[in-house]
Protein backbone atom coordinates (compact mmCIF):
# COMPACT_ATOMS: atom_id res chain seq x y z
CA UNK A 1 0.00 0.00 0.00
CA UNK A 2 1.24 3.69 -0.92
CA UNK A 3 -0.29 6.61 1.01
CA UNK A 4 0.66 10.22 0.08
CA UNK A 5 0.36 12.88 2.93
CA UNK A 6 -0.20 16.45 1.26
CA UNK A 7 1.86 19.01 3.80
CA UNK A 8 1.83 21.86 1.55
CA UNK A 9 -0.59 22.50 -1.70
CA UNK A 10 -0.27 25.75 -2.27
CA UNK A 11 2.18 27.41 -5.02
CA UNK A 12 4.54 30.16 -4.34
CA UNK A 13 3.21 32.50 -2.03
CA UNK A 14 1.85 31.10 1.26
CA UNK A 15 -1.74 32.29 1.85
CA UNK A 16 -5.01 31.57 2.74
CA UNK A 17 -3.17 28.96 5.58
CA UNK A 18 -1.82 27.07 2.88
CA UNK A 19 1.43 25.97 2.35
CA UNK A 20 4.52 25.53 0.05
CA UNK A 21 4.97 22.30 -1.61
CA UNK A 22 5.86 19.04 0.18
CA UNK A 23 4.40 15.39 0.36
CA UNK A 24 5.19 12.37 1.83
CA UNK A 25 5.14 9.41 0.08
CA UNK A 26 4.95 6.06 2.57
CA UNK A 27 5.44 2.83 1.02
CA UNK A 28 5.75 -0.91 2.14
CA UNK A 29 8.81 -0.11 3.59
CA UNK A 30 10.00 3.79 2.45
CA UNK A 31 8.95 7.56 4.10
CA UNK A 32 10.08 9.33 1.22
CA UNK A 33 9.45 12.82 1.24
CA UNK A 34 8.94 14.83 -1.75
CA UNK A 35 9.48 18.66 -2.17
CA UNK A 36 10.10 20.72 1.11
CA UNK A 37 8.89 23.63 1.13
CA UNK A 38 9.62 26.53 4.19
CA UNK A 39 7.34 25.57 6.76
CA UNK A 40 7.70 21.77 6.33
CA UNK A 41 9.01 20.44 9.28
CA UNK A 42 6.81 22.70 11.16
CA UNK A 43 4.09 20.62 8.98
CA UNK A 44 5.13 17.43 9.53
CA UNK A 45 4.64 18.46 13.43
CA UNK A 46 2.03 19.29 12.91
CA UNK A 47 0.29 16.39 10.78
CA UNK A 48 2.06 13.64 13.49
CA UNK A 49 4.92 12.70 10.23
CA UNK A 50 8.37 11.38 12.55
CA UNK A 51 10.88 13.15 10.28
CA UNK A 52 13.12 10.47 11.84
CA UNK A 53 11.86 8.10 9.47
CA UNK A 54 12.71 9.91 6.46
CA UNK A 55 16.23 8.66 4.58
CA UNK A 56 15.05 9.64 1.39
CA UNK A 57 14.17 13.25 0.23
CA UNK A 58 13.62 14.37 -3.36
CA UNK A 59 13.43 17.81 -4.54
CA UNK A 60 11.85 18.27 -8.12
CA UNK A 61 13.47 22.19 -8.76
CA UNK A 62 14.98 24.97 -7.42
CA UNK A 63 12.13 27.51 -6.95
CA UNK A 64 12.14 28.81 -3.15
CA UNK A 65 8.96 27.11 -2.36
CA UNK A 66 10.26 23.59 -3.18
CA UNK A 67 13.02 23.70 -1.06
CA UNK A 68 13.31 26.14 1.36
CA UNK A 69 12.49 24.31 4.17
CA UNK A 70 15.04 21.68 3.39
CA UNK A 71 17.88 23.40 5.01
CA UNK A 72 15.80 24.09 8.19
CA UNK A 73 14.98 20.56 8.38
CA UNK A 74 18.31 18.66 8.18
CA UNK A 75 19.62 20.80 10.87
CA UNK A 76 16.77 20.06 12.80
CA UNK A 77 17.68 16.11 12.30
CA UNK A 78 20.97 16.88 12.95
CA UNK A 79 19.60 18.39 16.79
CA UNK A 80 17.67 15.71 17.18
CA UNK A 81 20.59 13.29 17.23
CA UNK A 82 20.08 11.77 13.79
CA UNK A 83 23.13 9.03 13.44
CA UNK A 84 21.16 7.17 10.13
CA UNK A 85 22.30 8.30 6.62
CA UNK A 86 20.10 10.29 4.85
CA UNK A 87 20.15 10.60 0.84
CA UNK A 88 19.08 13.86 -1.27
CA UNK A 89 18.07 13.65 -4.72
CA UNK A 90 18.09 17.28 -6.62
CA UNK A 91 19.31 19.23 -9.20
CA UNK A 92 23.26 19.85 -8.46
CA UNK A 93 23.29 23.40 -7.05
CA UNK A 94 20.88 22.17 -4.00
CA UNK A 95 24.15 20.62 -2.66
CA UNK A 96 25.97 23.84 -3.08
CA UNK A 97 23.29 25.67 -1.15
CA UNK A 98 23.04 23.53 1.70
CA UNK A 99 26.86 23.01 2.22
CA UNK A 100 26.97 27.07 2.49
CA UNK A 101 24.70 27.04 5.08
CA UNK A 102 26.11 24.56 7.23
CA UNK A 103 29.61 25.87 6.07
CA UNK A 104 28.56 29.68 8.04
CA UNK A 105 27.49 28.35 11.23
CA UNK A 106 30.48 25.61 11.38
CA UNK A 107 27.61 23.09 11.57
CA UNK A 108 28.56 19.42 11.89
CA UNK A 109 25.85 16.79 11.12
CA UNK A 110 26.14 13.53 13.52
CA UNK A 111 24.80 11.48 10.53
CA UNK A 112 25.86 11.62 7.05
CA UNK A 113 23.76 13.82 4.08
CA UNK A 114 25.09 12.24 0.69
CA UNK A 115 23.36 14.25 -2.07
CA UNK A 116 23.11 12.66 -5.33
CA UNK A 117 22.44 15.29 -8.51
CA UNK A 118 19.83 14.53 -10.90
CA UNK A 119 21.55 14.96 -14.22
CA UNK A 120 19.23 12.42 -17.10
CA UNK A 121 15.74 10.72 -17.19
CA UNK A 122 17.08 7.39 -15.02
CA UNK A 123 16.19 5.68 -11.60
CA UNK A 124 17.58 7.07 -8.85
CA UNK A 125 16.71 5.42 -5.90
CA UNK A 126 16.39 0.94 -5.80
CA UNK A 127 15.90 -1.60 -3.92
CA UNK A 128 14.44 -5.41 -3.91
CA UNK A 129 10.85 -4.17 -3.75
CA UNK A 130 10.73 -0.57 -6.10
CA UNK A 131 12.52 2.19 -7.76
CA UNK A 132 12.45 5.37 -8.12
CA UNK A 133 12.81 7.13 -11.35
CA UNK A 134 12.80 10.60 -12.28
CA UNK A 135 11.74 12.80 -15.47
CA UNK A 136 11.69 15.84 -17.49
CA UNK A 137 9.08 17.96 -16.76
CA UNK A 138 8.62 21.62 -18.78
CA UNK A 139 8.94 24.11 -16.20
CA UNK A 140 11.14 27.76 -16.32
CA UNK A 141 14.28 26.19 -14.64
CA UNK A 142 15.03 22.47 -14.66
CA UNK A 143 12.78 20.65 -12.92
CA UNK A 144 12.25 16.85 -12.46
CA UNK A 145 9.13 14.12 -12.03
CA UNK A 146 9.70 11.03 -9.70
CA UNK A 147 7.58 8.00 -10.57
CA UNK A 148 7.99 5.56 -7.94
CA UNK A 149 6.66 1.96 -8.59
CA UNK A 150 6.75 -1.53 -7.03
CA UNK A 151 8.88 -3.89 -8.74
CA UNK A 152 6.65 -7.25 -8.90
CA UNK A 153 3.68 -8.42 -7.57
CA UNK A 154 4.20 -10.15 -4.21
CA UNK A 155 2.13 -12.80 -2.78
CA UNK A 156 0.39 -13.47 0.70
CA UNK A 157 1.48 -16.35 3.28
CA UNK A 158 -1.60 -18.32 3.22
CA UNK A 159 -1.17 -18.92 7.31
CA UNK A 160 -3.24 -22.35 7.17
CA UNK A 161 -1.33 -23.61 4.12
CA UNK A 162 1.71 -23.27 5.51
CA UNK A 163 1.21 -25.18 8.62
CA UNK A 164 1.37 -28.04 6.48
CA UNK A 165 5.29 -27.60 5.79
CA UNK A 166 8.44 -27.19 7.54
CA UNK A 167 9.62 -23.78 6.08
CA UNK A 168 11.72 -21.92 8.66
CA UNK A 169 10.54 -18.21 9.06
CA UNK A 170 14.03 -16.77 6.94
CA UNK A 171 12.95 -18.09 4.14
CA UNK A 172 9.19 -15.91 4.24
CA UNK A 173 10.75 -12.97 2.42
CA UNK A 174 11.38 -15.08 -0.40
CA UNK A 175 8.56 -16.89 -0.43
CA UNK A 176 6.84 -13.59 -0.77
CA UNK A 177 9.16 -12.96 -3.38
CA UNK A 178 7.73 -15.69 -5.25
CA UNK A 179 10.19 -18.09 -4.58
CA UNK A 180 10.12 -22.07 -4.32
CA UNK A 181 11.24 -23.66 -1.00
CA UNK A 182 13.71 -26.91 -1.49
CA UNK A 183 13.54 -28.51 1.73
CA UNK A 184 16.83 -30.15 3.83
CA UNK A 185 15.67 -33.85 1.91
CA UNK A 186 15.43 -32.15 -1.73
CA UNK A 187 11.79 -31.82 -1.38
CA UNK A 188 9.89 -28.71 -3.27
CA UNK A 189 7.81 -26.80 -2.18
CA UNK A 190 6.02 -24.49 -5.00
CA UNK A 191 5.66 -21.42 -3.68
CA UNK A 192 1.80 -21.52 -5.59
CA UNK A 193 1.19 -24.39 -2.43
CA UNK A 194 1.63 -21.69 0.19
CA UNK A 195 1.00 -17.99 -1.24
CA UNK A 196 -1.36 -16.68 -2.76
CA UNK A 197 -1.06 -13.29 -4.93
CA UNK A 198 -1.97 -9.93 -2.68
CA UNK A 199 -2.45 -7.50 -5.71
CA UNK A 200 -0.59 -5.18 -8.29
CA UNK A 201 2.67 -3.62 -7.91
CA UNK A 202 1.51 0.35 -6.68
CA UNK A 203 2.60 3.21 -8.60
CA UNK A 204 2.62 6.88 -7.84
CA UNK A 205 3.78 9.69 -9.62
CA UNK A 206 4.53 12.94 -8.94
CA UNK A 207 4.68 15.99 -11.84
CA UNK A 208 6.07 18.93 -10.67
CA UNK A 209 5.53 22.20 -11.93
CA UNK A 210 5.41 22.36 -15.08
CA UNK A 211 2.92 23.35 -18.41
CA UNK A 212 1.20 20.95 -20.23
CA UNK A 213 3.87 18.79 -21.43
CA UNK A 214 2.51 15.14 -23.17
CA UNK A 215 5.94 13.99 -23.20
CA UNK A 216 5.63 12.70 -19.83
CA UNK A 217 2.64 10.49 -20.45
CA UNK A 218 4.77 7.46 -21.85
CA UNK A 219 6.88 7.79 -18.06
CA UNK A 220 3.49 7.94 -16.28
CA UNK A 221 0.50 5.88 -18.15
CA UNK A 222 -1.32 3.72 -15.72
CA UNK A 223 0.11 5.16 -12.80
CA UNK A 224 -2.54 4.36 -9.53
CA UNK A 225 -2.09 8.21 -8.56
CA UNK A 226 -1.00 10.58 -10.37
CA UNK A 227 0.09 14.28 -8.93
CA UNK A 228 -0.44 16.64 -11.49
CA UNK A 229 0.03 20.43 -10.53
CA UNK A 230 -2.82 22.89 -11.78
CA UNK A 231 -1.80 26.36 -10.88
CA UNK A 232 -4.34 28.02 -12.39
CA UNK A 233 -7.96 27.31 -13.36
CA UNK A 234 -8.42 27.13 -17.35
CA UNK A 235 -9.65 30.70 -18.02
CA UNK A 236 -6.15 31.77 -16.93
CA UNK A 237 -4.45 29.17 -19.30
CA UNK A 238 -2.45 31.87 -21.41
CA UNK A 239 -0.87 32.75 -17.95
CA UNK A 240 -0.08 29.03 -16.68
CA UNK A 241 1.42 29.33 -19.98
CA UNK A 242 3.74 32.18 -19.97
CA UNK A 243 4.60 31.26 -16.50
CA UNK A 244 5.51 27.44 -17.39
CA UNK A 245 2.55 26.32 -15.20
CA UNK A 246 -0.76 23.75 -16.02
CA UNK A 247 -4.40 24.54 -15.28
CA UNK A 248 -6.81 21.78 -13.99
CA UNK A 249 -8.40 21.10 -16.93
CA UNK A 250 -5.11 20.45 -18.42
CA UNK A 251 -3.80 18.57 -15.87
CA UNK A 252 -7.25 16.00 -16.11
CA UNK A 253 -5.95 16.09 -20.30
CA UNK A 254 -2.41 14.41 -18.95
CA UNK A 255 -4.40 12.00 -16.52
CA UNK A 256 -6.70 11.08 -19.13
CA UNK A 257 -4.36 10.42 -21.93
CA UNK A 258 -2.22 8.52 -19.75
CA UNK A 259 -4.82 6.33 -18.35
CA UNK A 260 -4.03 6.60 -15.07
CA UNK A 261 -6.55 5.45 -11.94
CA UNK A 262 -6.71 8.68 -9.78
CA UNK A 263 -5.41 11.93 -10.30
CA UNK A 264 -4.41 14.48 -7.16
CA UNK A 265 -4.15 18.12 -7.86
CA UNK A 266 -1.91 21.07 -6.14
CA UNK A 267 -0.11 24.08 -6.13
CA UNK A 268 -3.24 26.01 -6.19
CA UNK A 269 -2.27 30.31 -7.06
CA UNK A 270 -2.59 32.53 -4.23
CA UNK A 271 -5.03 34.09 -6.21
CA UNK A 272 -7.66 31.53 -5.53
CA UNK A 273 -9.05 31.09 -1.72
CA UNK A 274 -12.10 28.77 -2.67
CA UNK A 275 -10.54 25.39 -4.58
CA UNK A 276 -14.08 24.04 -5.58
CA UNK A 277 -13.63 25.11 -9.24
CA UNK A 278 -10.75 23.52 -9.41
CA UNK A 279 -12.26 20.09 -8.60
CA UNK A 280 -15.08 21.03 -10.83
CA UNK A 281 -12.93 21.57 -13.73
CA UNK A 282 -10.64 18.66 -13.67
CA UNK A 283 -13.68 15.73 -13.36
CA UNK A 284 -15.54 17.40 -16.26
CA UNK A 285 -12.64 15.82 -18.18
CA UNK A 286 -11.50 13.43 -15.36
CA UNK A 287 -13.97 11.67 -13.22
CA UNK A 288 -11.23 10.69 -10.13
CA UNK A 289 -9.82 13.75 -9.61
CA UNK A 290 -9.66 15.08 -6.30
CA UNK A 291 -8.06 18.38 -4.86
CA UNK A 292 -4.79 18.05 -2.61
CA UNK A 293 -5.44 19.01 0.60
CA UNK A 294 -3.16 19.78 3.48
CA UNK A 295 -2.98 16.99 6.17
CA UNK A 296 -4.74 14.22 3.94
CA UNK A 297 -3.13 11.13 3.44
CA UNK A 298 -4.48 9.75 0.28
CA UNK A 299 -4.41 5.71 -0.25
CA UNK A 300 -3.08 4.27 -3.40
CA UNK B 1 5.63 54.74 20.95
CA UNK B 2 7.53 51.18 20.42
CA UNK B 3 5.91 47.96 20.07
CA UNK B 4 7.70 44.51 19.57
CA UNK B 5 5.25 41.51 18.03
CA UNK B 6 7.17 38.21 18.89
CA UNK B 7 6.99 36.08 16.01
CA UNK B 8 8.81 33.29 17.37
CA UNK B 9 10.12 32.72 20.94
CA UNK B 10 11.52 28.88 20.77
CA UNK B 11 15.31 28.02 20.12
CA UNK B 12 16.07 26.20 17.76
CA UNK B 13 13.80 22.96 16.93
CA UNK B 14 10.22 23.99 16.54
CA UNK B 15 8.26 22.48 19.18
CA UNK B 16 5.15 22.69 21.06
CA UNK B 17 3.41 25.07 18.41
CA UNK B 18 6.56 27.29 19.00
CA UNK B 19 8.53 28.94 16.11
CA UNK B 20 11.94 29.94 15.42
CA UNK B 21 12.94 33.58 16.33
CA UNK B 22 11.51 36.78 14.67
CA UNK B 23 10.09 40.07 16.17
CA UNK B 24 8.60 42.63 14.24
CA UNK B 25 9.88 46.38 16.33
CA UNK B 26 7.01 48.91 15.62
CA UNK B 27 8.64 52.70 15.77
CA UNK B 28 6.69 55.81 14.76
CA UNK B 29 8.01 55.38 11.37
CA UNK B 30 9.52 52.48 10.64
CA UNK B 31 8.27 48.67 10.66
CA UNK B 32 11.89 46.93 11.92
CA UNK B 33 11.78 42.81 11.23
CA UNK B 34 14.78 41.48 13.88
CA UNK B 35 15.64 38.25 12.69
CA UNK B 36 13.73 35.96 10.20
CA UNK B 37 13.64 32.28 11.19
CA UNK B 38 11.91 29.75 9.20
CA UNK B 39 8.25 30.08 8.64
CA UNK B 40 8.16 33.90 9.39
CA UNK B 41 6.27 34.67 6.79
CA UNK B 42 3.85 32.79 7.83
CA UNK B 43 3.68 33.94 11.14
CA UNK B 44 3.48 37.15 9.75
CA UNK B 45 0.16 36.47 7.69
CA UNK B 46 -1.46 34.85 10.97
CA UNK B 47 -0.66 37.74 13.22
CA UNK B 48 -1.49 40.50 10.40
CA UNK B 49 1.35 41.95 10.05
CA UNK B 50 1.98 43.89 6.70
CA UNK B 51 5.25 42.41 5.43
CA UNK B 52 5.62 45.35 2.72
CA UNK B 53 6.08 48.25 5.09
CA UNK B 54 8.79 46.34 6.36
CA UNK B 55 12.08 48.12 4.76
CA UNK B 56 14.69 47.05 7.21
CA UNK B 57 15.70 43.79 8.54
CA UNK B 58 18.54 42.68 10.96
CA UNK B 59 19.77 39.85 11.25
CA UNK B 60 22.01 38.69 14.25
CA UNK B 61 24.07 35.66 13.54
CA UNK B 62 23.75 32.56 11.22
CA UNK B 63 22.51 30.09 12.82
CA UNK B 64 19.45 28.92 11.12
CA UNK B 65 16.87 29.11 13.01
CA UNK B 66 17.40 33.03 12.91
CA UNK B 67 17.63 33.38 9.72
CA UNK B 68 15.97 30.52 7.52
CA UNK B 69 13.06 32.50 6.82
CA UNK B 70 14.75 35.49 5.38
CA UNK B 71 14.92 34.16 1.50
CA UNK B 72 11.57 33.28 1.89
CA UNK B 73 9.89 36.64 2.46
CA UNK B 74 12.45 38.17 0.19
CA UNK B 75 11.20 36.15 -2.64
CA UNK B 76 7.79 36.76 -1.25
CA UNK B 77 8.05 40.24 -1.38
CA UNK B 78 9.25 40.06 -5.12
CA UNK B 79 6.33 37.85 -5.77
CA UNK B 80 4.01 40.18 -4.32
CA UNK B 81 5.40 43.13 -6.97
CA UNK B 82 7.29 45.48 -4.03
CA UNK B 83 9.40 47.69 -5.79
CA UNK B 84 10.49 49.92 -2.99
CA UNK B 85 14.08 49.51 -1.39
CA UNK B 86 15.02 46.94 1.33
CA UNK B 87 17.97 46.83 3.64
CA UNK B 88 19.40 43.70 5.31
CA UNK B 89 22.04 43.99 7.90
CA UNK B 90 23.47 41.05 9.08
CA UNK B 91 27.11 39.16 8.49
CA UNK B 92 28.78 39.20 5.40
CA UNK B 93 28.18 35.52 4.64
CA UNK B 94 24.56 36.04 4.79
CA UNK B 95 24.77 37.80 1.04
CA UNK B 96 26.57 34.91 -0.36
CA UNK B 97 24.00 32.37 0.59
CA UNK B 98 21.03 34.52 -0.55
CA UNK B 99 22.73 35.62 -3.72
CA UNK B 100 23.57 32.26 -4.50
CA UNK B 101 19.56 31.25 -4.07
CA UNK B 102 18.82 33.66 -5.98
CA UNK B 103 21.05 33.06 -8.90
CA UNK B 104 19.83 29.09 -9.34
CA UNK B 105 16.43 30.32 -9.77
CA UNK B 106 17.14 33.05 -12.19
CA UNK B 107 14.88 35.44 -9.99
CA UNK B 108 14.66 38.90 -10.64
CA UNK B 109 13.89 41.05 -7.69
CA UNK B 110 11.71 43.98 -8.80
CA UNK B 111 12.86 46.39 -5.88
CA UNK B 112 16.54 47.00 -4.84
CA UNK B 113 17.82 44.77 -1.98
CA UNK B 114 20.71 46.55 0.04
CA UNK B 115 22.62 44.38 2.36
CA UNK B 116 24.81 46.11 4.80
CA UNK B 117 27.09 43.42 6.35
CA UNK B 118 27.73 44.73 9.84
CA UNK B 119 31.40 44.64 10.65
CA UNK B 120 32.29 46.21 14.06
CA UNK B 121 29.97 48.28 17.12
CA UNK B 122 28.92 50.99 15.53
CA UNK B 123 25.42 52.84 14.30
CA UNK B 124 23.73 51.38 11.27
CA UNK B 125 20.65 52.54 10.33
CA UNK B 126 20.12 56.08 11.54
CA UNK B 127 17.48 58.91 10.40
CA UNK B 128 15.98 61.99 11.49
CA UNK B 129 14.19 60.97 14.73
CA UNK B 130 16.18 57.57 15.56
CA UNK B 131 19.40 55.43 15.25
CA UNK B 132 20.02 51.60 15.22
CA UNK B 133 23.46 50.50 16.50
CA UNK B 134 24.63 46.91 16.64
CA UNK B 135 26.69 45.45 19.64
CA UNK B 136 28.89 42.56 20.30
CA UNK B 137 27.36 39.10 21.84
CA UNK B 138 29.01 36.26 23.29
CA UNK B 139 27.86 33.10 21.08
CA UNK B 140 29.44 30.31 18.79
CA UNK B 141 29.59 32.30 16.32
CA UNK B 142 29.64 35.91 15.38
CA UNK B 143 26.78 37.24 16.53
CA UNK B 144 25.17 40.75 16.74
CA UNK B 145 22.53 42.86 19.46
CA UNK B 146 20.59 45.86 18.02
CA UNK B 147 19.85 48.72 20.05
CA UNK B 148 17.00 50.74 18.82
CA UNK B 149 16.97 54.43 20.64
CA UNK B 150 14.78 57.99 19.41
CA UNK B 151 17.33 60.31 19.26
CA UNK B 152 15.48 63.18 21.42
CA UNK B 153 12.20 64.27 22.79
CA UNK B 154 9.68 65.09 20.55
CA UNK B 155 7.20 68.07 20.79
CA UNK B 156 3.32 68.10 20.40
CA UNK B 157 1.81 71.14 19.06
CA UNK B 158 -0.60 72.28 21.53
CA UNK B 159 -4.10 72.88 19.48
CA UNK B 160 -5.03 75.74 21.68
CA UNK B 161 -1.63 77.78 21.71
CA UNK B 162 -1.04 77.03 17.84
CA UNK B 163 -4.68 79.20 17.32
CA UNK B 164 -3.04 81.97 18.25
CA UNK B 165 -0.40 81.72 15.38
CA UNK B 166 -0.43 81.99 11.55
CA UNK B 167 1.88 78.90 11.11
CA UNK B 168 2.03 76.90 7.70
CA UNK B 169 1.59 73.42 8.43
CA UNK B 170 4.72 72.35 6.81
CA UNK B 171 6.29 73.78 9.68
CA UNK B 172 4.36 71.64 12.04
CA UNK B 173 7.51 68.55 11.73
CA UNK B 174 10.17 71.17 12.43
CA UNK B 175 7.31 72.39 15.62
CA UNK B 176 7.83 68.45 16.63
CA UNK B 177 11.11 68.55 16.46
CA UNK B 178 11.56 71.94 19.13
CA UNK B 179 12.29 74.84 16.29
CA UNK B 180 10.76 78.52 16.62
CA UNK B 181 9.41 79.51 13.59
CA UNK B 182 9.70 83.00 12.31
CA UNK B 183 7.63 84.92 10.13
CA UNK B 184 7.43 86.63 6.78
CA UNK B 185 7.63 89.74 8.95
CA UNK B 186 10.51 88.38 11.00
CA UNK B 187 8.45 88.02 14.16
CA UNK B 188 9.84 85.08 16.27
CA UNK B 189 7.85 82.44 17.65
CA UNK B 190 9.11 80.59 20.44
CA UNK B 191 8.61 77.19 20.41
CA UNK B 192 7.48 76.65 23.68
CA UNK B 193 4.45 78.76 23.21
CA UNK B 194 2.62 76.60 20.28
CA UNK B 195 4.14 73.27 22.02
CA UNK B 196 4.32 70.51 24.71
CA UNK B 197 7.28 67.86 25.34
CA UNK B 198 5.35 64.98 25.36
CA UNK B 199 8.02 61.66 26.75
CA UNK B 200 11.46 60.93 26.82
CA UNK B 201 13.02 59.22 23.97
CA UNK B 202 12.33 55.19 24.20
CA UNK B 203 14.94 52.63 23.48
CA UNK B 204 14.79 48.54 22.82
CA UNK B 205 17.38 46.38 23.16
CA UNK B 206 17.50 43.28 21.44
CA UNK B 207 19.72 40.89 22.79
CA UNK B 208 20.49 38.37 20.74
CA UNK B 209 21.61 34.17 21.53
CA UNK B 210 24.66 34.59 24.07
CA UNK B 211 26.00 33.35 27.26
CA UNK B 212 25.58 36.05 30.39
CA UNK B 213 27.96 38.54 28.77
CA UNK B 214 28.51 41.47 31.23
CA UNK B 215 30.13 43.61 28.39
CA UNK B 216 26.51 44.55 27.00
CA UNK B 217 25.27 46.04 30.15
CA UNK B 218 27.15 49.47 28.97
CA UNK B 219 25.35 49.52 25.83
CA UNK B 220 21.47 48.70 26.91
CA UNK B 221 21.62 50.72 30.15
CA UNK B 222 18.30 52.17 30.75
CA UNK B 223 16.72 51.32 28.20
CA UNK B 224 12.61 51.08 28.08
CA UNK B 225 12.69 46.78 27.12
CA UNK B 226 15.28 44.59 26.83
CA UNK B 227 14.46 41.47 24.94
CA UNK B 228 17.27 38.73 26.51
CA UNK B 229 17.44 35.27 25.15
CA UNK B 230 16.46 32.52 27.91
CA UNK B 231 17.28 29.11 26.79
CA UNK B 232 16.92 27.38 29.66
CA UNK B 233 16.34 27.04 33.20
CA UNK B 234 19.04 27.91 36.09
CA UNK B 235 19.28 24.23 36.50
CA UNK B 236 20.87 23.88 33.89
CA UNK B 237 23.36 26.65 33.45
CA UNK B 238 26.14 24.74 32.53
CA UNK B 239 24.50 23.37 29.74
CA UNK B 240 23.80 26.76 28.96
CA UNK B 241 27.36 27.79 29.42
CA UNK B 242 28.69 24.85 27.18
CA UNK B 243 25.95 26.07 24.14
CA UNK B 244 26.57 29.67 24.49
CA UNK B 245 23.42 30.75 25.77
CA UNK B 246 21.77 31.89 29.11
CA UNK B 247 19.30 30.95 31.67
CA UNK B 248 16.63 33.09 32.39
CA UNK B 249 17.91 34.25 36.04
CA UNK B 250 20.91 35.20 34.17
CA UNK B 251 19.01 37.00 31.55
CA UNK B 252 17.29 38.66 34.78
CA UNK B 253 20.43 39.27 36.43
CA UNK B 254 21.55 41.72 33.19
CA UNK B 255 18.64 43.27 32.95
CA UNK B 256 19.02 44.08 37.06
CA UNK B 257 22.14 45.53 36.42
CA UNK B 258 21.45 47.87 33.30
CA UNK B 259 19.01 48.73 34.96
CA UNK B 260 16.19 48.82 32.20
CA UNK B 261 12.76 49.35 32.96
CA UNK B 262 11.33 46.25 31.17
CA UNK B 263 12.51 42.77 30.54
CA UNK B 264 11.54 40.38 28.16
CA UNK B 265 12.46 36.69 27.74
CA UNK B 266 12.34 34.54 24.86
CA UNK B 267 14.47 31.71 22.56
CA UNK B 268 13.03 28.92 25.01
CA UNK B 269 14.85 25.45 24.33
CA UNK B 270 12.15 23.21 23.17
CA UNK B 271 12.98 20.85 26.38
CA UNK B 272 10.64 22.69 27.79
CA UNK B 273 6.56 22.49 27.04
CA UNK B 274 5.66 24.70 29.73
CA UNK B 275 7.58 28.17 30.49
CA UNK B 276 5.76 29.41 33.70
CA UNK B 277 8.84 28.37 35.49
CA UNK B 278 11.07 30.97 33.12
CA UNK B 279 8.93 33.78 34.63
CA UNK B 280 9.24 32.82 38.21
CA UNK B 281 12.84 32.22 37.89
CA UNK B 282 13.07 35.43 36.33
CA UNK B 283 10.99 37.94 38.21
CA UNK B 284 12.99 36.68 41.54
CA UNK B 285 15.91 38.59 40.15
CA UNK B 286 14.07 41.35 38.19
CA UNK B 287 10.26 41.81 38.53
CA UNK B 288 9.35 43.52 35.42
CA UNK B 289 9.90 40.36 32.95
CA UNK B 290 7.39 39.22 30.91
CA UNK B 291 7.79 35.92 28.78
CA UNK B 292 7.67 36.45 25.20
CA UNK B 293 4.91 34.92 23.81
CA UNK B 294 3.97 34.63 19.78
CA UNK B 295 1.29 36.64 18.52
CA UNK B 296 1.13 39.25 21.57
CA UNK B 297 2.29 42.96 21.19
CA UNK B 298 4.81 44.61 23.85
CA UNK B 299 4.36 48.19 24.27
CA UNK B 300 7.66 49.79 24.69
Amino acid sequence: MFSVTILGNNSAVPTHDRHPTAQVLQTLDHTFLIDCGEGTQMQMNLYKIKRGKINQIFISHLHGDHYFGLIGLLTTLGLNHRTADLHVYGPAALKEIINLQLDVCNANLPYTLNFHSINSEEIIFEDKKMAVECFKVNHRIECWGFLFREKKNLRKIDPKKIKNYNIPTTFYESLHEGKDYITENNKLIKNEWVTVPVRPPKSYAYSADTTYFEQIIDKISGVDLLYHEATYLHALEEKAVNRFHSTAKQAAMIAEKAGVKKLLIGHFSSMYEKLDDFKTEAREVFENTDIAEEGVCYFV
